[in-house]
């Protein structure tokens, strides 16, 4: 089974299978919808040479999008670009670019589309796509190189996709990255998380109606929800997480007067998760917990529900959180917004999510190197 | 019946049944658990000539812990003082007083507590029984003025208690305030509703077991919530409010394909809501339509349930919101803090959200009466 290998080769080093042994962490970019901002953010967090001092990056994208970005923003092009479907895309010279574009422009492939203005801005089967394909070969790619296949990857950062065009490409069964990255990798286990300034979420459950919640919450789940954001802390850099758990139930439940969960699955969770040696405590109210987070007393409140903790994390950080998935056998992070379709090609988008996004990818994915290099 | 009677008089005006014929405002304080921080909390906020002028106020508490309060707070008593069981509190000249204090302190009542600080600062059974009768009586004499059967009581302002507290004196039954009021008045369309600096939000349920949310959210119960939140806001003098109605599930359903309650019971209400004259847009996802609130795009949100609500307005305002039941026959806020016992009779408590309290239920108490004598 791909997916065995793939977990055996999880803890493996990359010396052995590049032409050029090396301790430089290497990122995969996908563009996102090229009809987005995915482009123009991509570009304007690389532009900050300290930044690309970091590590290695190979952006999947069309290079059309990234050439009239750069002119947009006014950034001299800083990357080299090889088509994606040539031989030259695995070559030593493109393996030694710092930053390598692999190009997805379209040629023979019967699609028609344009980056004119008409285009740009709008959710397109064209766009949706391209952007599925982006981060299809970005994971397969990675998966290579979990299997010692490929040059080993680090992590993929990805760039907004719009779910409008995902459908209109007949790939609508993905409520977004994340399913698609557990979905491939095989990643039961794997969490929604974000970091924003202020304060860090990990969501139990996600992309699921709220009244079925009571189907999926088990002692499990919550248990490995903290147990993932507990690894992720701690590949952070902290020595001691301090972890908080909310309830499901209005007042975490009152003491059972208003829902039993609280009893049944959150505390035996957290009673695990103690056991294992991680500070989790709760189940705390969700409405009041959050304050006691930004205020300094938590390094991170894991949530129930979507809402539960993207509604905090929203209206802090409103586009400037970084969303991660904890539980991969690579990095994954990605900015907290959408394509922007509005502003597209505007030079008007913000990079600061999309460069946070990219900053922690690095910090964790050295994390993990150093970790499997003293293994 | 009492309550078919109450809503008969809800229209009526006070002039026939006070001796001396006035519009001033009334409202009754309730001091809350006096272990806690409500006495400290009332004397501060009525401390202010401004706010005293603006009304007349009934506290119904214990006058040992007003004066010990006042004296830590180095403020001079402006209030008048009766014993609650005495006739002189229904005497013309304490209808007269501008703050008359009804006094409770345990006289024969087989009571014993103490203001000592051994006693402050923790649930009892005192405390739970006192605060209760409190409450119970200002609701019963409220009643009353709606009957005509005693002077019109504009609005009820309620000092935070312990539900600790109740349950120790066998009040457990209700939850709080909010259910205690809804019970005695008997009105079954009351919601509770939050007014930060920043937000305010209506919930269109609240103490319940979130997995329950789906046995009691209909279509009646959305629209009546948004009625409710329109009606309030009018009372307070917007003219065309600007209402944004939450979905229930991520991404307020994603177009159905998480979770059918958007199209079943939300949009269905808004449309009867836009039907009825009232400004109300949604479904909107929930983890970002209170940003938009924030910013001024709209004037109040609905939650469908009390932490979707209670997250945003306890982020932006810790304990400084006012919490307001809209759909009593009478008006009635509170502050949005609990009984503090671990500052109580410390002199430490701020007064902002009671005075912020006090000056929505004016507010809302003087539109209602302005509409009763134009009716």
């Amino acid at each position: 089974m791909l997916v065995d290998a793939i977990r055996i080769a999880h803890g493996h080093t990359m010396e052995a299978m590049t032409t050029e042994p090396s301790n430089q962490t290497s990122l995969s970019l996908t563009m996102g919808d090229p009809l987005g901002i995915g482009p123009e953010v991509l570009i304007k967090a690389l532009a900050d040479p300290e930044r690309r001092e970091r590590g290695r990056f190979v952006i999947y994208g069309m290079g059309g999008a990234m050439a009239l970005a750069a002119e947009r923003a006014g950034i001299e092009p800083f990357w080299s670009r090889v088509p994606r479907s040539s031989e030259a895309a695995t070559s030593d010279e493109a393996n030694r670019a710092n930053v390598l574009l692999l190009d997805y422009d379209p040629v023979d492939r019967g699609e028609s589309w344009s980056l004119d203005m008409p285009s740009v801005g709008r959710a397109t089967k064209s766009g949706g796509l391209s952007s599925f394909m982006f981060v299809e070969d970005a994971i397969a790619d990675a998966a290579k190189g979990l299997l010692e296949r490929g040059p080993f990857i680090d992590g993929i950062v990805t760039a907004p996709i719009s779910k409008l065009a995902w459908n209109m490409a007949g790939k609508g069964k993905y409520p977004g990255h994340t399913e698609l990255f557990s979905t491939r990798l095989n990643a039961k286990r794997s969490r929604m998380m974000f970091h924003a300034p202020q304060l860090r979420v990990a969501l139990a459950t996600a992309h699921i109606p709220l009244m079925d919640v009571r189907n999926v919450l088990t002692i499990g789940r919550v248990f490995d929800t903290i147990d993932l954001a507990h690894e992720t802390l701690i590949e952070q850099g902290l020595a001691s997480p301090r972890i908080a758990v909310c309830g499901l139930n209005p007042h975490a439940g009152e003491g059972g007067t208003m829902g039993d969960e609280e009893e049944r699955l959150v505390t035996p969770a957290i009673d695990l998760a103690q056991q294992a040696g991680i500070n989790a405590t709760g189940p705390f109210p969700a409405d009041t917990i959050f304050n006691a987070a930004v205020q300094g007393k938590y390094d991170l409140v894991v949530a129930m529900y979507h809402d539960q903790g993207l509604i905090p994390v929203k209206l802090l950080a409103f586009e400037h959180a970084v969303n991660y998935t904890a539980g991969l056998p690579i990095v994954r992070t990605s900015p907290d917004h959408g394509t922007a379709y509005d502003i597209a090609g505007a030079n008007k988008a913000h990079a600061g999510s999309m460069g946070a996004a990219i900053d922690l990818a690095l910090t964790l994915a050295q994390s993990r190197a150093k970790a499997r290099h003293s293994a």
